[in-house]
């Protein structure tokens, strides 16, 4: 991180597959109305159980992001 | 919780009646410009207090709305 | 608290009208099965949201109840 | 808060009634010694049981207060 | 979650593979003896490690399942 | 720890004489009921006052067992 | 605080010069785009070290502003 | 407890001895000055060192006391 | 720290120039009341905004005081 | 554990493919000056992003290791 | 705590006797290739058990020490 | 931060100025054993009391530092 300003928003993905594609879920959809992201910070991981089986987790998470000028 | 994603914003509500009502404010007038608000979490209660009475009630809460394709 | 021994159980409970209603549900049905239950403490407060409206609040509790010799 | 120094105490009320009245209760106790109680945040909230009803509830609060000139 | 009372277990699971597998091995697990596990939340990861390399990831988890009438 | 799957109660102790023996006290309580207690951990340690003396300490601890094949 | 919803925000601002400077930083930088901020609080401290001597303070802050009437 | 308002005070106190006489010599002094003294909870506990050996435990404990009417 | 038993209140300094100009401020005005004020912890900080711009500094500490015989 | 004397480091490792690879990362690089690693606990879980997608994990984990007689 | 520049490391001490000892044997065992240890801080208490018995108890604490001129 | 893995360690920093001297001062001598430190977060503000006035600003921190193949 250097001098910019960053903006932190809190994101929840999930997937059937894994906690890494829950987190790239959340980040890719972010990522269609955030520039720049930069980082993340996993905060919370849980997840929903059918018949004893996961049936998907689901990742919190902190995303920051470069508040360029003039922006939003 | 399914397989959207999903934002989660943080609120402060306040009301002169109970802690239920400032949860309520927050998330009315939330709902003005946020689709799909689905759940909160009380993060902090507290209040102002005036000649040894509550006078109102103060609610941090975190909400989550689900973000659809395209939007927000 | 005396000299018994406790053990804690962890709840959440629901209501449609106010936290103070998802507590008593929470205790009214664990006192079902749990004898002598004695206290409790609330972990969370939360709840879901329909169309801007709180459609019902739900809270994690602690509940400690005595361990009474050679029971449960 | 404005430019005071505040000083902050924590308090426990109880009520068979609600949390708010709880926090009520602490709130006006502490009233008749400190002078200039301004705002309060809970700490922590639980109650007791008794054959499966809530008995009471007990608010564990912090309540800060103006320190005026040459007073407490 | 809707409006049925929850109780909450606290779990501990490991597995050599990976931390998913480590969370179903202690799902299954329960559900051997737990009627409607419905969620899981992560509070630990940790592991035990021999000549350098990771020998097995555990997860500490708390499970809720919904209580039904009569029932433990 | 192992590759078991393991439960984690939660349990308050108490004793006059002093924490250890609170821990004890619990340990020794849930062994009546809980086969395989392998480890806890100390949550929180409290105690009561009577003229200015304590009168007994009680410790709040989780505490882990190994659950077996087809038993609880 | 007042009757009015606040909204909270998570920014972070760095300074090659002080703590405070860095604070100051991200307000001035939300200031454009976030009309009616109110306060802050910090939530972490951190900075990055070049040849043993800090480089620059980075503060990561919440910062919460009035929702007017119509607005975001 | 019951329906009493507690006040409750942050203390430390230390001892050469143990943890639980650390606790009681803070209790004892306390009790001087504050009527009605009822529970304790242990916030940190630490200590001093000198040449290899524990010179003294150090408890930081929160106390409660009842507040009576007109007292403080 | 030495064998003392201290005693810690919770207090509020704020300033327009810094952070630790606030501690100052607190301490001083503390400093009045309470004799042998030793140390202090940075709880948390805050401050206040207008029109972009820090416009005070907020910052809430514990301070710990020795409990001499017979005082206080 | 049994009843050898540990000390615990604090390691951040990363990798481009998993959370469980960051791990293995950083004990196998701390293996090659550190003897006798045993356990670890993840204490954070983060990341780098690039255009929309997880370019890196990073996990902060604390690693304990036996304290042999002499050495280290 | 005076002007030094200090270090603080995490240490694991377990004893069959009691929570003092296990410090006590941290300490100890830190002091022979640690010069100028000041200070503990218990961070976490646990142990182990065996047939309803606590075998030992585990105490992991910070250990702070001075940085002299020149050395580690 | 790249793909090293890296070393935290915790110090504590004092100065008699200011909270960023203290980090500076705790930053500047752990250079003179730990090379490339790039990092700090700050855990702890404290400090000490004289007389009403703070005589030194005591603050604990994390540091990172890079591990180097071979090295340390």
């Amino acid at each position: 991180m250097d001098d910019h300003v960053y903006k932190i928003v809190e994101l929840v993905g999930s997937s059937t597959q894994s906690i890494e594609d829950a987190i790239q879920t959340a980040i890719k959809r972010a990522d269609q109305t955030i520039r720049n992201l930069r980082w993340f910070e996993v905060i919370q991981t849980r997840g929903h159980v059918e018949n004893g089986q996961v049936r998907h987790y689901q990742v919190v998470l902190k995303a920051g992001f470069t508040l360029e000028e003039g922006g939003q």
